[in-house]
């Protein structure tokens, strides 16, 4: 065992430093520093090659994080992620309607997922909203048919779901929507690599 | 494109029926809940192989958490990933100290990191514990070096942290310790993956 004794700085430098060796692609400056958050976030390469922007997709999100955004999470565990300090500086906020009492009441009544139920009410926001969807394929199918009938229209979609049941799908259904996104394909995702996503951006500022 | 409408419930009980389908080993039962757990909330199969326990890790792990056992925390993220009801009903609580104000100026002081100072702190809890590591290596060389100091004794380490510095180092050190892991081999985890076998454990009470 030979444990080096680092800075907190140091560590997260030479972390990044071995990433950037081991990669294996070369993608477009500010993309690649999104990569790189996500594999530092899972230590999984498959990111490498999972992980989809739209065109201008990071620039938008860097000019809508710059009027002051509001993030709409799918769990309070990304939302718990999520870089605060870097995100209040800037006038923006994050929320997630997951564990609202009213919530989980509307859901159960209608017989669908919490998810869906806190993407309705986020699409009712007023302000410049990104979307971080890192659990629920629900909410993503969700939000891709309210941007479908006009009723939202998000500057960004960062929707990487994880899991077996729709998952791929949803992300397919985002990939033709007429939207700004960050995506990843197949099963991977999840609230880790979408919180990570959206430090990365935070990051970028 | 092929979206099955289903129920919540039914969502994840087809998700954990491909994982069983798909899976390509055939651990112990109770072993075996933690690691679909963990597969559900990742995508990922190399868990399948990652993931280890020392001999009757779960067993005590439930016996743990039957008595209200305090869970504690590397990261906000990994807290938040916990099931709280579940929790709540059987006395136990959960807690992270990575945000205490006190916690954030001793480890500027000492140019060490959060985590490790909250670790400090931790190991003077007075209830059974469970140490739930998902993120800092430099939390859990701490935690292992206060055992070895018999300054703390938990019932169980969750330490699965992620990444490229230290990380492979800080779970052969757990490994090597006297007490109870679940851990997994290699650069891969997060918070992610150590709430999962923390919930894969709770919903097994």
């Amino acid at each position: 065992m030979d444990i080096e004794y680092l800075k907190p700085d140091d560590i997260e430098k030479r972390s990044m430093e071995i990433i950037e060796m081991e990669m294996r692609t070369n993608p477009p400056k500010k993309n690649k520093e999104v990569i790189k958050r996500v594999i530092h976030a899972t230590a999984d390469f498959d990111y490498e090659h999972n992980i989809l922007f739209s065109d201008g997709a990071v620039e938008e999100a860097l000019k809508t994080l710059k009027e002051g955004a509001v993030i709409v999470t799918d769990t309070n565990m990304a939302l718990a992620g999520i870089n605060k300090k870097i995100l209040t500086k800037h006038g923006c906020e994050a929320v997630c309607y997951m564990a609202d009492p009213e919530i989980a009441e509307q859901a159960k009544l209608r017989g669908v997922t919490r998810a869906i139920v806190s993407m309705e009410k986020a699409a009712k926001l007023k302000r410049p909203t990104i979307f971080v969807i890192g659990n629920a394929p629900t909410a993503l199918i969700r939000l891709n048919e309210l941007i479908e009938s006009k009723e939202v229209a998000p500057r960004l979609v960062i929707g990487i779901p994880v899991g077996f049941v729709n998952v791929v799908e949803s992300k397919e259904m985002l990939i033709r929507a007429e939207v700004p996104y960050i995506t990843s394909t197949g099963r991977k995702g999840g609230s880790t690599v979408a919180a990570a996503v959206c430090n990365a951006l935070l990051y970028m500022l």
